[in-house]
């Protein structure tokens, strides 16, 4: 059995054996395919620069899936997975070359009922919830790059976002229904995990199975209104924020809050925020808007610009200013900013966020996004950083975890490094069954390069 | 200004001026219309057996409750408005006869939109459902009753119930979005109150206007799904239940737990509960039940009945096995037992639950209904008391209220006592306003008894 991924120097025969399926070999796409987004990192950026696949494979549906898992196991090259390349962490970046597996053909919905849609990985979010809206139902939560972002690289790469405050995250049981997954072997199975089972390839950044189906729980489309609130100063936006989190009878899908500076790199919001004031950018339903409206007044706000569930479709999407794009339009500004990712403790009285708040002035600017976790709103962070050194980054970073919060580190493109810090053994086991050879985005679970053999 | 109302000898002239709007004078009618279910409570049945209004009138819309508040108004004579009279706290009993208004033919739905419905105030719950649900959207929270409260009665008399454990309390903010009002004076106005003005007359038993349109939130109507789980102890099902409340990805409508011997009166669904078990009563989404039943396991239970979402009309409905329903079927068997209500204070260990489970045996048998309260999901309970006196039932209500524990005691008539133990200014202040003469519901209010005129 090797354990090393082949390098081919020659891939006519290769290509020779998918009997016609889609291959990418221009250099300039090959290398296009092979990036995500991971330039938001300065720690990542030297890490991951020139780190190109050889030939882009695009398989149409699960059956071209199963063969090119075959050749690629039959020739021992790596096999990256993508969707869209939305992520922020190398997570489809190639390591060590070979293919990249291009999901985006895959285009079906087979099925969508109240409440669960069962669909194919390549499809896009904002066209799923097309699609499902029909119906009257909608993903649950989405990332702010929701109308690139494909729902299998969404499963496989990200964590949570717009709808975690309802919802909570990814990983919470319940949030994914199931998984159908072809192995990487001479003779690929193809797998369905239901229930707790999968979690074997939930958030596994595409290291041990490929995705070719999902059956994801779909939540009310209701008519959302969006909606800009100021505030004089940041703890009363957040504050507010906790109370809207908090507020059970309020239906809401984002509370992103931005201490100043911040909302200065958004130059379509400009004329709604008032000089100096921090925000909070909001989505709730329509018939929540007069409870919110009370509420934003209650902790001290004005609400500065609402757009109307009618005019959904028209002007900016607010949801493209929170989470990651925040950091998108901040970079856009300056390209020498950062960020990081903080989950707070669950806390009354904020004292912790506050602290931080206060602490690092302008090197660290507050912005927030509210989810549930464990049954609580909790605020997390992606703070926008000023970068001066990969020291600096994690110092600030041990402050933080020095103070109680949990820092899930996007500086990094190790699986378990970034995430919950501890190798998972059921993701590691599923990777031993279903990739013997260890094709599958090398490089990327420590828990495969540090296992014993 | 007459500050004690009327009691008419003779009705001849005030059914006249009534010009035709229909009467009920029949004893045995007027008698049964003056009832509700504070039979469930001893301690009520001597205080209010006997009370009954001398007429009960029928409007059959706004136009005849306007006329029917000012003929009240110019003979000074007390207005009872009642639903469907299933509270059981002699909300809708007539301390001091006079009219009885029975709201029931205000059978109007102006409009149902994605997540909000427009309702008159006569209309039932379940019928409220027929309507909303065409379009895919149901009511937030129902009583047990579902199938005979009035939407009007509910938010004049209740409190929360079935869809509370997603969205908490009918007096959180947005689970009412507007009241109409007809005010008791010789021209009565019709107000409307939106906001947080609707507090001015949520859950004030009548005392305050009378409701005649609502525009009440609606929920997602999930296909959902009922289902039995049997515990082999009461702690295990206890904490199981806080996890399914925490879970932020499952969806559920229903966390209801019946200790032993609790779970023997339930007659009809003894078939699915093992001798000696402690049961949780569930429903969550179709989505959602895979989710719940890895948790079930997770826990130590076993699921012994579930009925899919396509059977919903067919056989028992276990949301009638819960809340104050329990009490019936508790008090069909033994018409010695009662209840209480109890709020828990939110704990991870449930450790206030575990000992109050503990400490009375079976004179205080344990039933749980788990909802939000200011995000979080909490145990409430209606235990099943077996009543000696109303000194012993004082010396519990005493020993809980000691160890943290809030109780809104059924035991009482006066809104004030039952409910969060403090005189509303604001609900009193409108009281002043649209009830000059204190007709409405006299004796129900105490800050009303004891304001200085």
């Amino acid at each position: 059995m090797t354990l090393t991924p082949n390098r081919l120097t020659n891939w006519d025969s290769f290509i020779a054996e998918l009997n016609g399926i889609e291959t990418i070999q221009d250099p300039n796409q090959v290398a296009k395919l092979s990036q995500d987004y991971y330039t938001f990192s300065p720690v990542l950026v030297p890490q991951l620069t020139g780190k190109v696949g050889d030939l882009v494979v695009r398989p149409a549906n699960e059956a071209e899936v199963v063969q090119v898992a075959a050749v690629c196991a039959k020739y021992r090259v790596p096999v990256t997975i993508r969707g869209a390349g939305t992520g922020n962490y190398g997570q489809c970046v190639p390591l060590e070359g070979g293919v990249i597996l291009d999901m985006t053909r895959l285009q079906g919905i087979p099925w969508v009922k109240p409440g669960v849609v069962r669909v194919e990985a390549g499809v896009k979010l904002a066209q799923l919830d097309k699609k499902t809206r029909e119906i009257g139902w909608e993903i649950r939560m989405a990332p702010s790059t929701y109308r690139t972002a494909t729902i299998g690289g969404f499963i496989a790469g990200g964590s949570g976002g717009i709808g975690s405050i309802t919802y909570g995250q990814l990983r919470d049981r319940g949030n994914l229904l199931a998984v159908r997954v072809v192995t990487l072997e001479e003779e690929p199975r193809v797998l369905e995990l239901r229930g707790d089972d999968v979690q074997k390839v939930n958030h596994a950044y595409g290291t041990n199975g490929i995705i070719t189906e999902l059956e994801i729980p779909l939540g009310p489309a209701y008519p959302w209104v969006e909606a800009i609130a100021a505030f004089p100063d940041f703890m009363s936006s957040a504050h507010f924020g906790q109370a809207l989190g908090d507020a059970d009878g309020l239906i809401k899908k984002l509370i992103s809050l931005h201490a100043d500076p911040i909302p200065t790199y958004f130059t379509a919001l400009r004329p709604y925020i008032p000089e100096g004031s921090h925000i909070a950018l909001l989505i709730v339903a329509e018939g929540s808007l007069e409870g919110v409206q009370a509420l934003v007044k209650e902790y001290g706000g004005t609400i500065t610009y609402t757009k109307s569930a009618q005019d959904a479709g028209k002007g900016f999407n607010l949801a493209e200013f929170t989470w990651n794009h925040t950091t998108l339009h901040a970079r856009n500004v300056d390209p020498n900013l950062t960020y990081l990712q903080s989950l707070f403790p669950p806390e009354k009285d904020l004292a912790t966020l506050e602290h931080m708040y206060h602490h690092f002035g302008d090197e660290v600017m507050m912005h927030v996004e509210f989810l549930r976790m464990g049954g609580r709103a909790v605020p997390a962070a992606l703070q926008v950083i000023r970068f001066t050194t990969e020291e600096r980054l994690n110092e600030i970073i041990r402050y933080h975890e020095e103070r109680g919060i949990f820092i899930p580190n996007p500086h990094t493109y190790i699986l378990e490094d970034g995430g919950r810090k501890a190798i998972d053994p059921v993701q590691l086991a599923f990777k031993q069954e279903v990739d013997p050879y260890g094709l599958l985005n090398p490089g990327k679970m420590r828990a495969w390069l540090e296992r014993e053999v």
